[in-house]
Parts: structure tokens; C-alpha cells; sequence
């Protein structure tokens, strides 16, 4: 392909060797002359100086010295749609792999892909195009919507995490409730959905869940939202709409996170707080406000400035204490 | 099943109408009229004002406003009791899996059930009445007592994480040690528990372990320990019985948890540490008794009030060393 | 075998009863006069003293007070290479378990191990000797080299986690890429390592890599390098040679890790940071060097004491302030 034609598939413009032959995509440090590469961010636009690459997608105003440049509001998206076109991946094979063991009255929809060795449990519904990888686990009574991904070794629908402690021992709570998963939704490696005590476990349509999160019992993740690696969530926790919470925060029972929320890696959230949403970024344990946590971190690396002044106004002190008893 | 027969089977009185006929159990925001519901906590209560269930279970100083009730000391245990006997979770089916691959030597207790996909080792022991869902994977020469529950994708008798550094590499400590899991235990989805390194790895009677808990090698758990999600314990912890910790803990290599203690989620325990039980909360990293911890958080939240305290005394002072001077 | 004989396999001493039969090695705290153990801590001297083992494998300082002792530099090591030759863990069966489900051109090395309800994707390359547990996940285009150890549960080469925001909802960034993984590389039980968006998520020769240790897309992790459980690290992270990385430690995107640095357990990196090597201790979030750490730790446990001497000093100024007034 050439980069006046990637340029028109684009929709977009060029500056430079319309007619190089681009063979294929290629991060920047790695790329030749035969690739296309993409300059998505700041630290990016440094490393694109040394870069090989025969042409790269680029925002309006990079400055391209001379470069064979495609530019676009968005080159990261654009290279998405690029790497589509020009080496889309591999599609797992559709239809229900013939080791996968499945229970009574499953659905699978059309073009669904159910890989080796996932096991399904009776009354399961997996909705059209959704791809089950290896080793995936579903347990009875649980719906997925359309166009999923669901990534090897994530359990969806085991127990919730609930027992009634009597007479020295924990008793279990029985978890019959159900789980239901929207449409286009992404779920990690080792991920796990549990179902609910009673009522239903939820994702939103469209929501992105990376390696490794625990979604608890109860729990209601919104449209659109986004949950990086090893993130948690006990009982029954609401995220809403469009939340994008980073890795490994861990939230209490029932938290709720607000529309639009931003809530930064590694944070924790007490049990029945309520997170605003809106685009406020949210950080720490406890979670705060990012200002606020901010500030605490300054007011503490400030701790000895603070010790000495105090020390200071002692020793003053103590002087004019002396000079008056004298 | 009338709400007068439910009162009847728990043991418990009733208030209102006795003859309503309820068909199920369901949580208090999706119950209708023929739906019983529990009011469990301080929370519930204010949920139960808006619920349309036909029949709550409640403690005995809810106020019912005529509704028809019925009371005991302890609704959600009362609650479970009752969805055992009217909508009790499908039981797996018992025996060994067709497509479960058994190691030499193993033994499987009566009514046990092992699903689909489960690899067991050889020399492996599983308890009468125990259930492990599709795809657990145990290694050999691990004990699983009775009447225990084990999630999919959990991993038992996994080596430990033991190294000798020599010679610029790291050479394998040879992870020879069992695993010993006791009665009435259960193992959330995607945990692991390590084999000991020498000597053995194990789990007490009745404790209950969520999701991607990591337990590591040589670490002693109590009987009737609580373990919520995504903590993970290095090589050597002990903790002893009837402690409770919560969500994404960390602890060190060595650590001692004294029975009954509670540790807030999120904490991270130093090597070595002992943990003082009789049911002290411990919270922070590092962890500490939670009045501590809370007192830190308040007096890092007071700093800006203390640095403008001592702005007004370094004024105050000057002033005097000025009318002094004077 | 003899004491005397284990001595003479060591290449080391003996002092007391060399011709004392020993049937194999405990820990110090089950062991029994026909076992040796091993003295490899401070904490160990202590333990060693109520030991019952009748032989004890101990450092050159080591004060026997009479006992059976194999003196050797390193205790622990001695001790590794001493169950390997008397107690050697079962090795898996070589060669394919037939249940598992390999891909188009999957090239397996000599004497691998590939267990049960392992599935191998199209062009997986798996080295010589490696061993692969029952169910590992190989999605395609992964090639893992020899001698290598890959426990139960681990999935490698699962998309990474990158999408594109557009008109209100997230596309997937196609991820591409490859994953390459070293020789002597050991891998624990449900541990991710996702394949690069374009090019390579890499581990370097000899690294370790303890239970649910989570590799985003576009890593590199160098050789001999070692990392403790329920670590998780972003995209684009570089962690340099035999850097340490303790457990649930967490890093943001494009983080730099030197040579030979110290993570400790429960930190956290920011995006982009890059942490000093050279045998650097770092600790806690955001990540920073230990003695800065304490000093932190420190200044915030003295609050109150700094806080008391805050008032002392206001009362003495307004004592000054009325004797000046009168």
C-alpha cells in the first residue's frame, strides 16, 4: 500500500513521498522504512526523531522536518484502523470448539466463537459474534451480550462472597442470583465476574475490564466503564457510566463510583462512600479528590521545613523569655 | 408458601398477614408482593421504606408500619436458611467429571464432585461431599478435607516461590513440602495455595477464602479465618484461627496474625510482624491498630491548620522582638 | 546416607556424628534425628535451638554446642542441592499430554513438558526441557524458551488492554504483537503476560515471576529478574536486570526500573518514573527511596509530639505578650 493510498482510506492528508510502499505497522522503535508508525503523545514525539519509520501518522501540528508525515486529529486511532485494514489479528475459529462442555438450554449466538476447553453451565446465553477464549468459565445461569471478548481463564458466575457467622462457624450465604453482561464488553485473563446473593451482578454494554479484577456479589458496573488489572470490588458496588478506574484500586461494599469518574491506580475506597463523578480524578486511600491528595503529599514531604521553623521560634522565644528575666 | 409456614419453619413470629402466599426470596429493590425480602443492616432499613415486598424478615426493634414482618434476631441468617429450602442452588453433579483427568493414588470421598476439567496430581485426597467446579487444577500430594468448596481456576500445591541466588542466576529451591486444606473450607475462583518448600502448607477447618487470594508457601491459616479478595500472604505467615482479613492485604514472609484479629482491607503487614488478635482492628501500611491509623490520617488532614498556627506565632513573636527592641 | 557422605557431597565439613544415618530433610520445627534441616536466618539460629533434627546444615559461625553440624557458606543453598539429590520433586511426564490442543506449526522442544488442558495457539514455540502444568493458555505467536517452568493457570499472550475513545464509546486498539520469553524463565500459577499492541512484551532470560503476576502489553522485563506475587505492571514498563520486585506492587505505563533496584512489597510507580538501581531499596507510593520513606514515616508518627510543642510554645508567647501588656 501506498502512503497516498493509506492517506485517502484515512480520509486524511499527507506531506512528503506519496508513492513510498508501506508493507506494514511498526511501534517507532523498531519500524524501517517500509513501515508506518504512529506518534500518539509527548514522550512519542521524542522518540520519533530517531526513529526509522518510513511514514508516520501524525497530529496537525507535529512538526515534521521534512518526513513523509500522514496527518490526523487522532494517529492512535487512526493506526487502530490501520493495523485493521493492513494486519487485522488472527480471529479465533467460530463456532463451539468440540472440547468445550457445555450444560442444558445454552444459547450461543451466531458467530460466536467458544474456544477449547471453556465449560459452560446449564441456561448460559452467549449473544452473537462473542468470543469465548481457552479456558474460560461460566458458570450456570449467566447472560452475555454481543460482540464480546472474554479472555482466557475468567470465571464468570461463581459464588458471591457471603457466609452468616453462627454457633463458631461461618454458614454460606447461598448465592442465587444471576450475572448479566452487555453487549461489546472485554473481560482479561483471570478475571472474575461472581454472581449475585439474590438479583444480578451487571456489566454495562461497552465496558473494558483488564487482567485480574474481581467484580464481588451485587455489583453493578455501568455502560462504557473501564477497570484496569487487578482492580476489586466487594458487595455490591455501583460504577456508573463512563468511569474509568485504574489497576489494582480496591473499593469496599457498596461504594458507588459517579458517572465520569476518574479513580487512579492503587486507590482505596472505604465501604458506602460515593465517588463524584464528572471528570473528577480521585486518588489515594482513603480516596480523595487528586488537589487534595496532592496537598497531603506536599504537607508531608514539607514535615522538616515545618520542624525547623519550629525549632527556630523556640530558640527566639527562649531568648526574649531570658532578656525579660534579666 | 405462606408467610405464617416460613414463621413456623424458622421458628420465629410473624406480624400481619399470615395467609400471604410468597413464591420466592428476592433482594429488597426487585422484590414484589409475593416476594420475601431481609432487612439486614442500618442501610436496609431506609431501602426497606421503598421496597414492594410482600414480606420482610426483620429484627425485632424494626418498626413495621404495618407491614407484614417477620421477626428475628438475625434476618440475613434467617434469610438464608429460607432460600436453602425454597430456591437452593443447583447442586454439581456428584462423582468424578468424565473429562477430569486423575494423577495415581488419588482418593475421592463419597459424594464428592469433581467437574469438568479438574487435573488432579497424583496422590491426591478430596474429601467426602467436597465440590470442585470446572477447572481446578491440583497438584499432587495435596489433602482436601470434607464438604469443602473449591471455584474454578483455583490452584492447589503450586510450588512455592523459593530461589538460592548464585553465580549471577537463580537457581530453584526445590519445593518438596504439601499442602493440607481442612474440612469445610471454601477456595474462591483463580486462588492459589502453594506447596510448602519442606513440610506443609495449610488451611484450617472452616475457613473461607474469595478470589485471587495468594497463599504462600510454608503460611499456616487458621480454623475459621476469613479471607476477603486479592490478598496474597508470602512463604512462612501464620494466622490463627477465627481472624478476619479483608481485600487486597499484603503480608511479608513470617508474619503472625493472633486469632480473632481483624485486618482492614488494603493493608500491607511487614515481614516478621505479629498481629495482635481479640478482635483489634488493624488498618494501613504499615499496619497498625485502626486508632491509630486513624489519628495519623487526622493529624496529616490538620497540617495546613498547625502550619498556619505557627505562621501567627513566628508574627506574634516578631512583634514582641520588635516592641522589645523598640 | 550418612552424615559424613552428605558432608563429602557438599564438598564441606562436618562436626560431631558423621557416621549418623540421615533419611531425609524436614524443617527445623518437624524434623527428627533421622532428618537434616537447614539454619538460614537469624530467626532460624533461634528455631534451631529446640530443633529436634539430627543434623543441621549451618553457617561457619554457627555455635553448635555439641550437636551434629555440616558447616557450609551457604545454608540454604547446601540445603537445595541436598533435596534435589534425596528427595527430588516428581518431574511431569515429558512430551504432550493428549489432551492438550496445540495450534497450527506449534514447535515443541526436546523433553518438554506440556500437561493436561494446555492449549497452545497457531506458532507457539515452546524450548527444550520447559515444563508447561496442566491448563496454560499459549495464545498464538508466543515463544517461551528452555528449561523454563510455567505453573498452572498462567496465560501468555492474551490481548493487552488498549483502546481508542470515539464517539462515545471505546474501540479496541488491535493488539498485534508478539510475546517473547526467555530460558530459565519460571512463570507461577495465574500469571498474565499480554502480547504487545505492535511488537514484543518480552521476559528476559532467568527472570521469575511468582502466582498472579500481571505483564501489560509492551514490557520488557530483563534477565534475572525476580517478582513477587500479585505484582501488576502497565504498558510499555521496563524493569533492567536483576531488579527485585516485591509483591502487589503496581506500576503505571512506560515506568523505568534500573538495573539491579529494590522494589519493595506494596509500592506503587508512577507512569513514566523512573526508579535508580544499582541495589537501591524503594518503597511505598509514590515510590521512593527507604531511607526517604521512613524519614516520612517518621515526621508523620511525630505529629502529635511536634503538634504539643506547638502549644507550648503559643502558651509561653502569650504569657510574654500579657507580662509585656501589664
Amino acid at each position: 500500500m501506498l502512503v497516498r493510498e493509506i492517506a485517502a482510506y484515512l480520509g486524511v492528508t499527507f506531506e512528503g513521498d506519496g508513492e513510498r510502499q508501506i508493507a506494514g505497522i511498526a511501534p517507532l522503535d523498531t519500524a524501517g522504512a517500509m513501515h508506518v508508525s504512529f506518534v500518539g503523545s509527548r514522550r512519542a514525539v521524542r522518540d520519533a526523531q530517531a526513529s526509522a519509520a518510513g511514514c508516520l501518522l501524525v497530529t496537525p501540528d507535529f512538526q515534521s522536518g521534512g518526513r513523509t508525515v500522514i496527518r490526523c486529529v487522532d494517529p492512535r486511532g487512526a493506526c487502530a484502523k490501520l493495523i485493521r485494514l493492513l494486519q487485522p489479528p488472527p480471529a479465533p475459529a467460530k463456532g463451539v470448539h468440540h472440547t468445550a462442555v457445555l450444560g442444558r438450554n445454552c444459547s450461543i449466538g451466531e458467530d460466536a466463537s467458544i474456544g477449547a476447553y471453556c465449560v459452560l453451565g446449564d441456561d448460559v446465553t452467549v449473544g452473537a459474534g462473542t468470543i469465548l477464549y481457552p479456558h474460560v468459565t461460566i458458570y450456570s445461569g449467566v447472560t452475555i451480550g454481543a460482540r464480546g471478548v472474554i479472555h482466557s481463564g475468567a470465571v464468570i458466575g461463581a459464588d458471591g462472597f457471603g457466609f452468616v457467622f453462627t454457633e463458631g462457624h461461618y454458614e454460606k450465604f447461598p448465592q442465587v442470583g444471576r450475572v448479566l453482561i452487555g453487549d461489546d464488553v472485554e473481560i482479561g485473563a483471570h478475571s472474575a465476574v461472581d454472581r449475585a446473593a439474590l438479583g444480578v451482578t451487571s456489566i454495562g454494554d461497552g465496558a473494558k475490564l483488564d487482567n485480574m479484577v474481581h467484580i464481588g456479589h451485587n455489583c453493578r458496573v455501568g455502560k462504557h466503564v473501564v477497570i484496569a488489572a487487578q482492580t476489586g470490588m466487594a458487595g455490591g458496588t455501583v460504577i456508573e457510566d463512563y468511569a474509568v478506574i485504574g489497576g489494582q484500586v480496591g473499593m469496599g461494599d457498596n461504594v458507588t463510583v459517579k458517572s465520569g469518574a476518574v479513580v487512579g491506580s492503587g486507590a482505596g475506597i472505604l465501604s458506602s462512600k460515593v465517588v463524584r463523578g464528572g471528570g473528577e480524578v480521585h486518588w489515594g486511600t482513603p480516596a480523595r479528590p487528586l488537589k487534595e491528595y496532592l496537598e497531603s503529599l506536599a504537607n508531608v514531604a514539607r514535615l522538616p521545613q515545618l520542624r525547623r521553623e519550629v525549632e527556630e521560634l523556640a530558640r527566639r522565644l527562649e531568648a526574649l523569655e531570658k532578656s525579660k528575666g534579666e
